[in-house]
């Protein structure tokens, strides 16, 4: 037996919501049989996707407010919504301690901003990082900062490293954390003053958490050496965006490719099983879930495009980052 | 008829040569009539080649030199080697305008820096950029900085997009230009203090050699509404590396799943032509060929591990940038 958890769950976040947030919950809950669910929202459109996807009573509490959070809210106009959107709920009874993390479909920047405006940074961290899986050649990566801060000092990356590792700890029976630093050659003369700083620090320290490997380059990210891939958020952006074009563009390529003439047709038939083993490898709803890092709480932002079982992926990354200890390790960690 | 031009060519650099270099030459001179090769290197290696390959005597001149540039030089230590390797005499014959282009697949580091050291700077340009060709949806983008300035100002990157649309110009029929900035977000906001400049320089004024069209994120570089792509040199080679790794990945993945039970060896017997077509717009030797620009010459880098196609197609991007006039136009437009 576990012990028993709850997960906050912003229900009105994200296209074809709550229709798949609700259906994401009826997933998860049948894995995972201690765990609760306060979902947020309006329980008039709530209610009925309970009923269809036959949720036992005693495993939610719906908390309800007809106040969303859009999807063309900035992040200020979110906030400034007040505190009655089932986001800013959500994220409130976190702070109350009435749920453990908090998971939102919805608009990313309103829920980091809303989550910095309620929840405690972890002492010792100056800035929050996102940080989202990666798949490798082995494994999957944890690659942060891919976008919360424009600008890093070398403090800020340390503390990207120590966070990036207990993540991928709590998210994988604590497996052992390989560091690098991403940059722009593996040579140590290569790089800017703050990523030669950072590799200073990083090499001079020892760390409980994790073995530093030193740098890699954005060709060798996918290569599973190292497993927490450390960047500024302007860095991490460009290089997660990147690899994401890219992949749409060879899928794209290849679909033209194979269904371009009909013997191309027919054999992609013959072919259907083993690229279907090869599209749930790159299948994008397996590392659904970005976690924002350095609160004292669990926030994960799920893709506002996900189904729900991408959802439902989502709600593991909770579940995994409060069993698995996450804030703890990170606080112990940090100094 | 086109003007007789003349290219050097450092035939020691890079993986098999210089036997891949004279096949390149020899496949490049049977369809450029008008072009005459300067070949600088080992004699008695060189020769069998030109025999071997029967590129006739009226096209090439051999420069005889036993010094080489080694790949694990640095590029202070080749250059250090002095002037009696083949690649400082070839770009001292075109300094000395006794050649309009030097290509070479050695050592990247030895020849900027050789390049540096004996080539003029286009006046008004402070620092030259490495750009080269990326495939996208529509066509082929150029890339820029891709490393060579790690720090950059909004002047520089003025400059890049200057430099960039003339190069898409010369390579390609003198085609219409968009430039845009490589960011982590669309919107007027986002981005560091020096990009935000250059968006307000490249907004306020109007340059005749291309339209400015904005930021462009990462998952957007290969979508073809834009064909000259902008960044610092640190920004440009985590992109391309971080690309070139996914693309990599990807093909991996697609080998296996392909390979992987005996109905998938069969049907991708089938899909042979389909994934030819694929495997051909993919094809890095089509893209081969890194441009440094910034010089008052045009200095090519063939990739040390392409084939005499990858080669010939380098020469085929030196020809272009001779024909095409990429120098006069930076000059032209620089102010």
């Amino acid at each position: 037996m576990n012990k028993p958890i709850t997960i906050a769950v912003d229900a009105m976040g994200g296209d074809n919501s709550p229709d798949k947030v609700i259906e994401g919950i009826s997933i998860h809950s049948i894995a995972s049989k201690d765990v609760s669910y306060k979902i947020f929202g309006n329980e008039n459109l709530i209610t009925p996707f309970i009923k269809k996807y036959s949720i036992s009573s005693n495993r939610f509490d719906i908390i309800h407010t007809d106040k969303v959070v859009e999807g063309e809210d900035t992040a200020l106009s979110a906030a400034k919504k007040g505190k009655h959107t089932s986001l800013w709920l959500a994220v409130e009874s976190v702070k109350n301690n009435e749920a453990h993390a908090i998971v939102s479909a919805g608009n990313t920047g309103a829920l980091f901003l809303i989550s910095k405006l309620n929840l405690k940074m972890i002492e010792n961290i100056d800035k929050p990082a996102l940080s989202a899986l990666w798949p490798s050649k082995k494994d999957l990566n944890v690659v942060l900062d891919l976008g919360a801060n424009i600008e890093c000092n070398s403090k800020n990356l340390v503390d990207f490293s120590i966070m990036g590792s207990a993540l991928l700890k709590a998210l994988f029976d604590n497996k052992k954390a390989y560091v690098a630093l991403l940059n722009i050659g593996s040579e140590e003369l290569k790089g800017n003053a703050m990523i030669k700083d950072t590799y200073q620090i990083l090499t001079e320290k020892k760390y409980n958490l994790f073995d530093f490997k030193g740098y890699i380059e954005g060709n060798h990210i996918m290569d599973g050496d190292v497993n927490v891939i450390v960047a500024d958020g302007f860095t991490g952006n460009i290089a997660l965006k990147t690899a994401e074009g890219t992949s749409n563009f060879i899928i794209a390529e290849l679909k033209k490719a194979l269904s371009s003439s009909m013997i191309g047709k027919f054999s992609s038939l013959l072919n259907y099983n083993n690229l279907k083993i090869f599209k749930n490898k790159l299948d994008p709803r397996l590392y659904n879930g970005a976690i924002l890092l350095g609160l004292d709480k669990p926030v994960i932002k799920s893709h506002g495009s996900t189904d729900s079982i991408g959802f439902a992926n989502s709600l593991k990354v909770c579940e995994k980052t409060i069993r698995g200890n996450l804030i703890e390790q990170i606080k112990d960690n940090i100094n």
